[in-house]
C-alpha cells in the first residue's frame, strides 16, 4: 500500500499559510459541531520514526479548543500494559461523548514495539495483541458512533534519515533517549513489509487507514487536517441508524431444565462452609504469590441471594486483596462512554480479585428488555462481550460467572419476607416488583445469554438457588476449583 | 497516652456473638443513614504490626452494603508517593458523598515507614509529610462535613509476639513477605514513644484518636464497631452549621494600582515571541530530564485573553509533555467530593506540565460571589489553598499563577467584537454579561485573593492585559524565568 504513495508532493510556505487560514477555522468549527452532536472522536497517528507527529499535533491543537481535547502518547505505556490486559490502557483513555482523543502512537505502535522486544530479549514478556482484537476494538467503538481516524505518516528512507538527524541536532540526544521507540532507520527495508502487513490487516471499512506522504510536512498537514475536517463534517450529518432487529430470536431453554431445589442440612452447611473458607484463605495467598488476577461476576434474579453468597465468599478473603463492585444503572459519567468502559476500568491488579455484583451482562438483560439498548446494540453485544472476556483470559485473568436461579414462587416468598421485616424493607423497591412482572421476557434473555456467552475461558455456572446454604457452598466450591486449576496451569 | 489503656479486658465468645447480633444491625443501619444524609466517612486503622486489622475490617464488611464501601491499603503506596505529592494518593481514594472509605493503614503508617526508611537507607528518598499537613488535611475534610474516625489498635509486647507467630504459622512466611511493614516487634520500646508522639501531635478535636486495647480482639471489635455506630448516628443528627460570616471584610486594593495598558509594536512582539518560544522548547526538555513537575494556573476577567496566552505558551511545547485542564463549574461527579479533589487528581507526572485554564481560585471568586460556597467555606479556603500549594511546592512542583487584568472598557469592546463576529459568537454567553454586571464584587474578591494567597512558593503574576501581545510575552517570560530558576536550584 505504501509504495503507491507519491512522496514528491510539495506545498510552498505561502500556499500553506493561505490554506491554513481557512482550514484552521474549519477544524475549530468541526470540533464544536462534534461536541454539539455528542460524537466522540479518536485520532491515531502512526508512521515511521522521524515523521513529524508532535509538530503536526501541536499545530492542530492551536486550532482547537482545549476543552474536551486530549493528547496521549503510547510510548511510555509498556510497563502499564504488563499489569493489565492490552486494551485496558486505551479504555482508560477513551474520549467521552463529544470529546476528541489524539493518540501520538497507539495500540499499533505498542503491538509492533512489543513484538520486536520479544524477539530481541528472551526474558521480556510484553503483551502482544492480535489484529483480530484490534479490529474488534475499533469496530465496537465505531458501531457505538465513535469516529475513528487513523493516519500513517509515510517517509522515504532518505527523508527519515534527514529528519532524525535534524531532531538530534535541535533537541539533543537527551530527547531521543527520553522517547524510546522502534528505530527503523537502521533497516528500513526490513520494516516496510512489516508495516504493510499491519496496514493490510487493519484497513477496515469502519476504520480505514489514511496513508499520508510526510516527506513534505506542509503538504502532510494540509492533507491530514482536511481529512479530519471532512470526516467530522460528514459524520455529524449522518442520520442516526434506525433501530433494527436483524436476527431471528433465539429460543434456547436452559433455565427450565434446572431444578432450583437442593437439599442441604444446616449441619452439613456449617461444616463445609468452615472447610471451604479455610481452603479459600490459603488459595488467595497462593493466587497473590502467583500474581493471577481474578474476575468473578454475579447475576441472578432479584432476591436470588447474590449479596449473601458474596458475603460468604469475601468472609474468607483478606480485604486487601479483593474489591466488590456493585453495578447499577450507569451514572452520568458512565453514560458518556461505551458500555464496556466501566468494566475495563475496574479490572483487578495482578494477584487481586474483582467481584462484580451484577455485570456487563446487563447489556443483554435489563438494557435489552427496557429498551435502553437498541436491538442491533444488544444483539452484537454477545460477540463484543466474548471478545472482551477472551482478551482478559489471554492476559491471564481467571474468570468465573454465576447465574443464581430461583423459582418464581420462591422469589415472591422472599419479596414478601422483605416487605414485612422492618430491618429488610430497604432491600426491596418498586423496581423489583416491576422487574418481576417481566419475568418471561427476562427468562428468554437469560436463556439466550447463558448459551451464547458460555465459553471455555469464561464459562457460566448456574446455581440452584432456592436453598441459600446450597448456593453459598456451590459458589465457594466453584471458586476454589477455579483457583486450583489456574494455579496448576501456572506451575506447568 | 497508650500506657493508660487497660489491655486486660476480655469478652467471651458467647457475649461477643450476642452483642454482635445487635451491633451488626446497627452498623448496617448507620451506613444507610450516612448514605441518605450524604455524609462521607473516612475510617483509619493504624496500630502495631500483629494487630488484627484485616480480620476486624472483614467482620465490618460482613455487616455493610458493598455499595459505597471501599477498603484501601497504604502498604503498597510508597512507589506511588514518590511520583506525586504525599496526599495526592489519598485524594484519589477519597470517599464520595454518602460513601465510606476504610484505610487499612493510612497516611500515618506511610509517614512512619518513610521516616524509618530514610534513616536506614541514605539513598532512599521517600517523602515524609509534616504533622501540620496531616492535621490540615483532616481539618479540611471535617470542615467539609466528612466524618474522620481514627483507630489505633494497641498491643502489649507479649501479645504482639504471639500474634505475629500465629500469622506466620497460619498464613506462611510468604504472606508476610507480601506485606512489608514496619516491624516494631524487634524493638517495641523504641517504637512506643514514636507512636506516642504521633498520637499526641494529631489527636485533634475534629479528628480525635480512638485508642483500642487489642490484646483481646473480640473486645476490640465490639469497641470499634460501637464507636463507629455511635459516631455515625450522632453525625447524621447534627444540625447543619449556619452560614456564618465571621471575618472583617478585607479592603485590599491591588488592581487599581495596575495600568493595564502597555505599549508593544507588532515587530517587537514577533521577534521576541520567536525567541521566547525557542527558549521554552529547550527548557521543556531540561525540565523533563530533571523530572520537575510544573503547575501553571490562569485566572483573569472574561475575555482577558487567557486562551490566546495559553495557545502561545503551548505552541512552544511538545504535546506529550503538557496537558491543558479547562476548569468550569464542577460536574455531577466532582460535586460528590471536596472542592480540592479535582485539582489533586489532575497533578502533573514528574517532568510534565499541567496548565489550568481557571483554577481552584474559583472557590474565592465565583463560588464566593454566587453564593455556591458559604462565607465560612470561602473564608477558610485561603488557608486551605495555601496549604495545598505548599505541599505541592515541597514535593518539588514549580508553580506559576497568572491574573490577566483588563479595564472594564476594554472588556466591553471585546465582548462587542465577539458578538459581532459570526466566527467568534460561540465564545460569548449570557453568563459573561451577567458576570460583567458584578464587576465590583469580583474586583473586591480578586484583590483579597491576590494579597492573601501570594506566597514565596506560589506567587501571583498580575499581567497588564489590554495589549494582547504584551500579555503573551509576559506569560512566556515568566514561565521561562521560573523554569530557569528551578533548574538552577536543582543543580545546587
Amino acid at each position: 500500500m505504501l509504495e503507491k504513495l507519491d512522496l514528491s508532493k510539495k506545498v510552498s510556505k505561502e500556499d500553506y499559510n493561505k490554506q491554513m487560514d481557512v482550514l484552521g477555522e474549519r477544524l475549530g468549527k468541526a470540533q464544536r459541531m462534534a461536541r454539539d452532536a455528542k460524537r466522540p472522536i479518536i485520532i491515531v497517528f502512526e508512521g515511521w520514526r522521524g515523521a513529524r507527529r508532535s509538530a503536526l499535533i501541536n499545530e492542530m491543537m492551536q486550532q482547537m479548543d482545549a476543552r474536551g481535547f486530549n493528547v496521549y502518547s503510547s510510548v511510555r505505556l509498556r510497563g502499564v500494559l504488563q499489569e493489565q490486559p492490552f486494551f485496558s490502557a486505551f479504555w482508560k483513555r477513551l474520549p467521552a461523548l463529544g470529546h476528541i482523543a489524539v493518540y501520538h502512537r497507539s495500540w499499533y505502535y505498542l503491538k509492533n514495539a512489543n513484538e520486536m522486544a520479544d524477539k530481541a530479549e528472551d526474558d521480556s514478556k510484553y503483551p502482544v495483541v492480535s489484529f483480530e482484537h484490534i479490529n474488534n476494538f475499533e469496530k465496537m467503538l465505531t458501531d457505538d458512533n465513535y469516529l475513528v481516524l487513523k493516519f500513517f505518516l509515510h517517509l522515504s528512507p532518505e527523508q527519515q534519515k534527514k529528519n532524525i538527524a535534524k531532531n538530534a541536532k535541535t533537541l539533543g540526544k537527551a530527547w531521543r533517549d527520553l522517547n524510546p521507540a522502534i528505530d527503523e532507520s537502521e533497516d528500513y527495508n526490513k520494516f516496510l513489509p512489516h508495516y504493510e502487513k499491519m496496514l493490510e490487516a487493519t484497513d477496515t471499512v469502519n476504520a480505514p487507514w489514511h496513508l499520508i506522504a510526510d516527506d513534505d510536512p506542509r503538504s502532510a498537514r494540509l492533507e491530514v487536517f482536511t481529512k479530519i475536517a471532512d470526516a467530522i463534517e460528514k459524520a455529524v450529518q449522518m442520520p442516526v441508524e434506525p433501530a433494527a432487529d436483524k436476527r431471528t430470536a433465539a429460543t434456547y431453554d436452559v433455565l427450565s431444565t434446572i431444578d432450583a431445589n437442593k437439599e442441604l442440612t444446616k449441619e452439613e452447611y456449617k461444616e463445609k462452609l468452615d472447610k471451604y473458607q479455610k481452603k479459600l484463605t490459603q488459595l488467595q495467598i497462593e493466587m497473590f504469590k502467583a500474581q493471577i488476577p481474578v474476575v468473578i461476576g454475579f447475576e441472578g434474579w432479584d432476591a436470588a441471594g447474590k449479596g449473601g453468597a458474596i458475603r460468604r465468599l469475601t468472609a474468607a478473603l483478606d480485604p486487601l486483596g479483593f474489591h466488590v463492585h456493585p453495578i447499577a444503572a450507569p451514572n452520568v459519567v458512565e453514560k458518556q462512554f461505551h458500555y464496556q468502559w466501566r468494566f475495563w476500568t475496574r479490572l483487578p491488579q495482578p494477584g487481586t480479585i474483582a467481584i462484580f455484583d451484577r455485570t456487563w451482562y446487563g447489556r443483554v438483560m435489563v438494557e435489552r428488555i427496557e429498551g435502553f439498548a437498541k436491538p442491533q446494540e444488544w444483539q452484537r453485544a454477545y460477540d463484543e462481550i466474548k471478545d472482551m472476556e477472551a482478551q482478559w483470559s489471554e492476559h491471564g485473568i481467571a474468570i468465573a460467572k454465576f447465574w443464581l436461579q430461583i423459582d418464581k414462587d420462591e422469589q415472591l416468598r422472599r419479596f414478601n419476607d422483605r416487605q414485612n421485616d422492618p430491618n429488610k424493607q430497604w432491600k426491596i423497591t418498586d423496581e423489583d416488583w416491576r422487574n418481576r412482572d417481566k419475568w418471561d421476557a427476562y427468562e428468554a434473555a437469560v436463556n439466550e445469554m447463558l448459551v451464547r456467552t458460555d465459553t471455555s475461558y469464561a464459562p457460566w455456572t448456574v446455581v440452584e438457588g432456592n436453598n441459600k446454604y446450597y448456593v453459598r457452598l456451590k459458589v465457594l466450591k466453584t471458586v476454589i476449583d477455579l483457583f486450583e486449576r489456574k494455579l496448576a496451569e501456572k506451575q506447568q
